[in-house]
């Protein structure tokens, strides 16, 4: 399985599946590390583990079809499996996700569909839920609506910040992740309408 | 502290609070059952515990306000500290929730702000979601979106029906309500803007 990850920022969530594939956790490698933002700590991660790390610059393509284009052209060109967004800040076109349909997943922090797109951190922590967490789900054109295939909740404790719960979560994260990509791996994820459910045997 | 429970149904929440009084969960007691509904098993139950059971027919009060004027009436007339809404299908008045503010708490069957208003199990399990839960929160003039109080995460298996589901999660209100009033008779609950604190010490 030759797994493509697309970010934007500092790629925790990229860091935690190189560490999964070195433990054994994951049969499949990263081929591809691609961002939109040629300063993503993302792109340098890739280098340093020896995985292609490639910039496509926004301001080249503009409309997000044409972006998208682009994209998907290197992800065919690199014989990509699987692609993860991980902190990707870009939604998907249409195009896109007809293309690798049921094949990119994305990880949000919170129990979608409660506070979806930016900061859904502090969304929960704002509206003051005590119960949140974090979420995989196959990504459709809709900003956080795919079908979900894991999710697990992280506690809020009154003396809880944004970055505290932040912490917290991403370990949640950095766990489940890697877990959802394996199960896809492994042929365990059937779709039924938007319910996603795994075949454990 | 005294209790008027307002139930439309089955009333199970009622018999778990009054479950949790004979325990001594609760430093309380339910003064008065009300329902908008004359066939409600609650109205019943509340009879079968001693409880004084009133039945407000809304057909006699049209329009919201005036029918919840009748209700606060009951409720002064009985001296009532705390408004528990048990399966009541009604949503408040802002003059009911103005003369009682803070002091109305609710139930619902998901983790809010997911999945509000009716069937709140089985629009869980259509999106697909892997965990739901429960929520007591404090009501105000929206449909579930006062303050939370409490919740708790229930997760949802694979061969989970509504019925299932259900049942989990009516187990979980059952444990988490009785506490939230205790909570609330106890001083403990803080509100800060729409956060609601737990002072444990």
């Amino acid at each position: 399985m030759r797994i493509a990850v697309l970010a934007s920022g500092f790629g925790s969530n990229l860091q935690a599946i190189i560490d999964a594939i070195v433990k054994g956790l994951i049969d499949g490698r990263v081929g591809l590390v691609i961002s939109d933002n040629n300063e993503a700590y993302a792109l340098e991660r890739a280098r340093k583990n020896h995985i292609e790390a490639i910039y496509v610059d926004p301001g080249q393509c503009p409309g997000r079809e044409n972006y998208d284009r682009k994209i998907v052209a290197l992800l065919k060109e690199w014989d990509i499996d699987l692609v993860i967004l991980a902190g990707f800040m870009r939604l998907l076109s249409p195009y896109f996700v007809g293309e690798f349909q049921n094949r990119i997943m994305n990880i949000h922090p919170s129990l979608l569909p409660a506070f979806p797109g930016l900061e859904g951190v502090k969304q929960a922590m704002d509206y003051g839920v005590k119960v949140s967490g974090c979420t995989v789900h196959f990504v459709d054109e809709g900003l956080d609506t795919g079908p979900v295939i894991l999710q697990e909740a992280v506690p809020i404790y009154d003396d809880d910040t944004i970055e505290t719960l932040h912490q917290r979560i991403h370990e949640v994260e950095h766990r489940l992740y890697p877990r959802a990509i394996q199960l896809f791996k492994e042929g365990k994820l059937r779709l039924e309408g938007r319910r996603c459910f795994i075949d454990e045997r």
